[in-house]
């Protein structure tokens, strides 16, 4: 999984991190009911194991509040609406009740009318993807996400500047007896929240993830923090990076144009005017029974999972796995063995909650016994 | 392009060469209607640079059916259809017809209701998944098209056993002032047909396109006869080869799941059996009016490429392009000075017009003069 499971940081458990989330946002001037929602999309972002979008995010969002980037006491609005597609304002929050509510239509249109799309302007970072795709998908339905982001820092294939956000894309469907398949990527070779993780810890990166700003390969991961650029998905062009540029770009056509929020390749935007970073998402539902009625959808998606976990392994140890499983695992360690938080990040959240007088709750005697 | 433009090769009006695949297709037997379809389609391809998609696939079409893989002057019926979906069934035949009639099927109901999803069930080969995606783009619509494979040469990350096929993925969106976005790409590091047509050639290929049958990158096409396997795009698990393999499971199951196609990991079929080679496809079709009205949709969409246009090039020779681009300026190249035909290839095709009574149309004197 590449993350901090395979460190040996101190693990707190999973609703305690939860509250040190909540007690955080509430302190910000949240809604309470808003605080509710975005608490569960984080902690589910942490407990599957994806440690770029989960309490580490807090950092990010004590800055962009302070800086007016973000309006935390918002109210969420529908703009347009019909049987098959809605537009909602996000007014300028943090993006997980907008986003949980796009998807949450998209999945009641879905199962009155079969197909349906509903986009989201005015938001800013709603956490993983994946999450608002498995809403779906644990509903037997498919469910696809994506958003754009405020950071262009994404080279397009002949490109030496950095134009898009890392664009995550997901994909979920429902099965019977196998996990839930989620597909759940940044369309750049690697999310950028790992490379922010590995710069607060001072760890090297891999090469090809980064660059730094003059577009040199390298493995220091603190160019995160002075203009590294990232390849999108494939690396080079004879290698398909063409491909993941083209995905870059399609999720920024379906969240932005599709919702009307700002492009991440616009300079002038992105920077806390009208106090919103302009983000948009987009969702769409596809009702399985609508095409394939009485289960036939999930049986064949079922004998798919079975044919690839038969898979002869290069590494015995290593079967081979299925888009969602490996999350899955890190949700059973997860839940009993608690979230493994690294110092800096443990520093800075303690710091947070000073600041805006939330109270602390991570102390060293709640850490989890091994 | 990485594509037959980049060879000295003589080349032919695309008139003449769509006739040559019209009369093949029709000395097979195919219904005349189907025929005009089916051409179209195929010299679509040839036109937009798609070299491993036009009358290249002439050479398989004539294997598969000499060996009763596909039923070349079959019906297309209609199984199942709800105002926003339909379930179409191939009748074994090539995909042209069923996928045509799929995509106009999503685009008259997107346009009627806001979003539709169509499949299509007991089919072959439909060509290139953009020339679908883009029949949508042309009406204002968003399109996105998927078709599962035959051939389980892809292996997963972890794997050392070829379980999917290139599942190519196709997405399309209208503008105003651009060219229409088109990104139409195989989920696999290559398009199997680029080293099919490398291997017919004699030509090497890059280092990571593909590897021997024990798992060993070469370099040598020739293994495409061999049992050569492909890499997943993003190539290895570092670098994102599970987003590439993840993409590829999704679009099996949009497209076999969906549909009641049959798994390309299911080793037993897709070898002709009830004179078909099973494969599905999958349409889905979003009206961007239904969430922007009045156009801004296609504006936003042209700002974004107005953008990404504008991004400093590494060489100032090769600009910065978006999807679809390559395409569209190869289409202008060969409206003008005609379709280049390898010498490998025509002598095939010649094989192939003698061996069912076509004419051969393709002689010396209809080169197009440089």
């Amino acid at each position: 999984m590449y993350n901090n499971d395979d460190y040996d940081f101190p693990r707190y458990p999973h609703k305690l991190v939860r509250q040190q989330i909540a007690e955080t946002l509430t302190a910000w001037g949240m809604k309470l009911e808003h605080v509710e929602i975005a608490a569960d999309r984080l902690i589910e972002a942490d407990l599957r194991g994806v440690d770029t979008h989960g309490i580490s995010m807090l950092t990010s969002y004590d800055d962009w509040r302070k800086k007016g980037w973000i309006t935390v006491g918002t109210d969420v609005t529908v703009v347009r609406e019909t049987p098959t597609t809605a537009v909602i304002d996000g007014g300028g929050g943090l993006g997980f009740v907008p986003a949980t509510m796009g998807m949450q239509k998209a999945i009641e249109k879905a199962k009155q009318v079969g197909v349906s799309c509903v986009t989201v302007r005015n938001s800013s970072h709603f956490g993983a993807s994946g999450v608002y795709a498995l809403m779906a998908a644990r509903e037997g339905l498919i469910g696809f996400s994506t958003t754009n982001g405020f950071s262009n820092s994404v080279v397009p294939t002949f490109g030496a500047e950095g134009k898009l956000s890392t664009n995550p894309f997901a994909f979920a469907a429902p099965t019977k007896r196998n996990q839930l398949f989620c597909l759940d990527f940044a369309t750049s070779a690697v999310a950028r929240g790992k490379i922010r993780n590995a710069a607060i810890e001072k760890r090297p990166v891999p090469i090809g993830w980064i660059t730094d700003a003059s577009g040199n390969p390298t493995t220091d991961a603190t160019w995160y923090f002075k203009g590294a650029l990232l390849t999108p998905l494939g690396g080079t062009r004879e290698l398909g990076s063409h491909k993941g540029y083209g995905l870059a770009t399609m999720v920024e056509i379906l969240s932005a144009a599709l919702s009307g929020a700002e492009l991440v390749t616009d300079k002038a935007v992105h920077k806390g005017q009208k106090g919103s970073m302009q983000i948009g998402h987009w969702f769409m539902v596809i009702n399985p029974k609508a095409l394939m009625p009485g289960g036939e959808f999930e049986s064949i998606t079922d004998d798919l999972i079975d044919h690839l976990h038969a898979a002869k392994p290069v590494d015995p140890e290593n079967p081979v796995m299925v888009a969602g499983e490996p999350e899955e695992q890190t949700i059973a360690l997860r839940m009993e063995k608690g979230i493994p938080v690294p110092p800096g990040l443990l520093g800075k959240v303690q710091e947070i909650a000073k600041g805006c007088n939330a109270p602390f709750l991570l102390t060293a005697d709640k850490i989890v016994k091994a």
